[in-house]
């Protein structure tokens, strides 16, 4: 399994702060927002003596109370239909292995989240794009282009929504045409909804399990790590209607045994996390999009579109090789012992050359450090011997 | 991926508890024994406030005591050398997955641990088995016979060491044995060594990673799971001094993310249990080794031999077909309203036809539960008409 372009990065930075630099990350995903007082008491609160395995398709008043939640967004979907997995990466690595033969092909819009090579790697799967772009915010591709994909090998489409690395958000008429070709052509459609609830201006989230007419063909993935920021709990889950895939996954999910016990209570209690919870979050993030997009786009030859979902944007960067510009930030550059890490978009894209001078940005960081990371940003692009314009 | 016939009889058991009837679980490895107060006590006094991912290989902190604790029982490995997983399952699938390809063979005594059949058919790998044998204690069978299966695809060998599912423990000189046909053909040497605390009668563990001349070729599994009874915090790790194994290996850590945070605050806490935890932990192991070798070898036409090692034993039963037997405890029988569970063999003998009349049992009750259950065992054979002898 090839090493992606972002984690060849790690041991950069790791030497950069070694040396006393402070990085700043806008690289990655782990938002800074604090998990739900009322999770973390519940661990506390636990007077088990005993950590036990749990059920291998999770706690069953865990399950029962996520249906309830997923009913409150629309989704008809029971227990029944929810199996518990150890982070959103197992859900969509057990999704694939369940359906998916060495050789079969999926496909999905480009620039996309790298890991899905990895979990198709492991998979023996070869996943096929369709290219979206920057120049009109990265919305769907024509279906047309997915159509003129479709192989007999080809099993399925993968859509994250909101989409990790854009931020796109994907209307209900955007998912029903992609469920249009899922249904003339039977194929699985894998969507990814762990950014669910980072929706903004006035948007809402339409998940793909209230698409009609591929009650049999969705599945879909989902995590605690992002809606309630605790990626450390480990807890995902896969949901499906189609009772020959779940049992399928159950299968492998007996094989590991148990997703996380503590993880589990952590995650059930924050499901109780009070409304005001999630609006501090979502004006916390609002002010934060808006602050970066503004700030980047202010930086001469740096162009970034207003996402307006998850907590990424991509950005294109007056440069010939963002790669490049990644590494030269955490070897070669500092301001005033400071520098910037970011996630060189080669990673997001399979088709050579593609996204060459683009870059993902996250706004998990306080404005305060967002201020200071771009200002950072915008000193390295006036001193980068590779700058272009 | 096929089911288990354990995994098969799963549900009678819910149906039969679902009737009111008392289940007693033979047939699982979850112990009852406390987990460590100081690890529970940890995670009450975490103070964080963000449950983050950890660092993909695992918190630097722990990995750093978990060397200290291999290099206490004889094992001179670093905290460079040990990747933590998502409990022992993801060790092993990752160190299948990051040294095999499709096709590939390795081989292991039979009986053997079932879900290694599911971590090799994921890797679409295939299991050959060497026939050990409940005449003589399930000993390592003689090298010769591994040997023999040889060919071209053989690319390791499978050690649980203690035995899951007979609880025979290699001696030193057995996995001489075995490093000596490992290093002849440049094999890999797959160890699960999670059961490692647990051996008997004045017997000691020696660990594949202290043999000499493989150290290469030798892949080391643990988990916390049996050490310190917290089978739900998923706490894993993988030892090697292999280094491309291990770039291999982190490789699929980074894409899964992190190992669960609080599982490894539990795991990194256990490490400072008392000595005299393990020794409570092991009398009380012996004691009811004792009493349940002796309880089963009591009813006529049974034969359990003395494990010496992990809380497993096989036992021989006076039935044609222990699948049918176990079924009719759940569906069939009760005395009192009150029936047992157990693991037919034949999910741990991959030769068609082997292990019909045996079944695993695991001492991971009370003695008086374990009292009452045998009585129940014995009860139902004299009642089940498939009886033999």
């Amino acid at each position: 399994m090839p090493a992606s372009p972002i984690r060849r990065l790690v041991p950069l930075a790791d030497k950069a702060k070694a040396r006393g630099i402070r990085v700043y990350h806008l690289n990655i995903g782990q938002p800074d927002i604090p998990t739900p007082e009322v999770a973390l008491e519940a661990v506390k609160k636990w007077t088990g003596t005993v950590l036990e395995y749990t059920n291998s398709a999770g706690n069953a008043s865990y399950r029962k109370k996520l249906a309830a939640f997923y009913q409150g967004v629309g989704v008809n979907v029971d227990e029944s239909q929810i199996l518990v997995t150890t982070g959103g990466s197992e859900a969509i690595t057990f999704a694939f292995m369940a359906t998916l033969n060495p050789g079969d092909e999926i496909i999905t819009p480009e620039p996309f989240y790298a890991n899905y090579t990895s979990f198709a790697t492991i998979c023996g799967v070869t996943i096929k794009t369709v290219p979206s772009y920057i120049e009109n915010n990265f919305a769907l591709p024509p279906v047309s282009e997915f159509e003129r994909l479709i192989t007999p090998r080809t099993k399925g489409i993968v859509i994250v929504n909101p989409v990790n690395p854009t931020g796109y958000l994907y209307s209900r008429e955007e998912l029903e045409q992609i469920a249009d070709i899922v249904k003339r052509h039977d194929l699985f459609l894998y969507a990814d909804e762990v950014y669910r609830e980072f929706c903004y201006d006035g948007l809402t989230h339409f998940s793909t399990l209230r698409l009609e007419g591929i009650e049999e063909n969705a599945i879909m993935v989902d995590s605690v790590s992002k809606r309630y920021s605790e990626c450390g709990a480990r807890v995902g889950a896969l949901i499906s209607r189609n009772r020959e895939v779940l049992n399928a996954v159950m299968r492998f999910c007996m094989a590991r045994l148990s997703p996380p016990a503590l993880g589990q209570l952590v995650a059930e209690a924050s499901l109780e996390a009070p409304a005001d919870y999630f609006a501090g979050v979502h004006r916390e993030y609002v002010a934060r999009r808006d602050f970066m997009v503004e700030a980047l786009n202010r930086i001469p030859g740096v162009v970034c579109p207003r996402p307006r979902g998850a907590f990424y944007a991509m950005v294109k960067l007056p440069v010939l090789d963002a790669d490049d510009f990644a590494r030269w930030l955490l070897e070669e550059f500092d301001d005033g012992g400071e520098t910037v890490m970011i996630a060189p978009a080669s990673g997001f894209y399979s088709t050579p050359g593609r996204g060459k001078d683009e870059a993902r940005v996250a706004y998990v960081l306080k404005i305060t450090e967002l201020k200071r990371a771009i200002e950072i940003l915008a000193r390295a692009l006036d001193a980068y011997p590779g700058r272009t314009r």
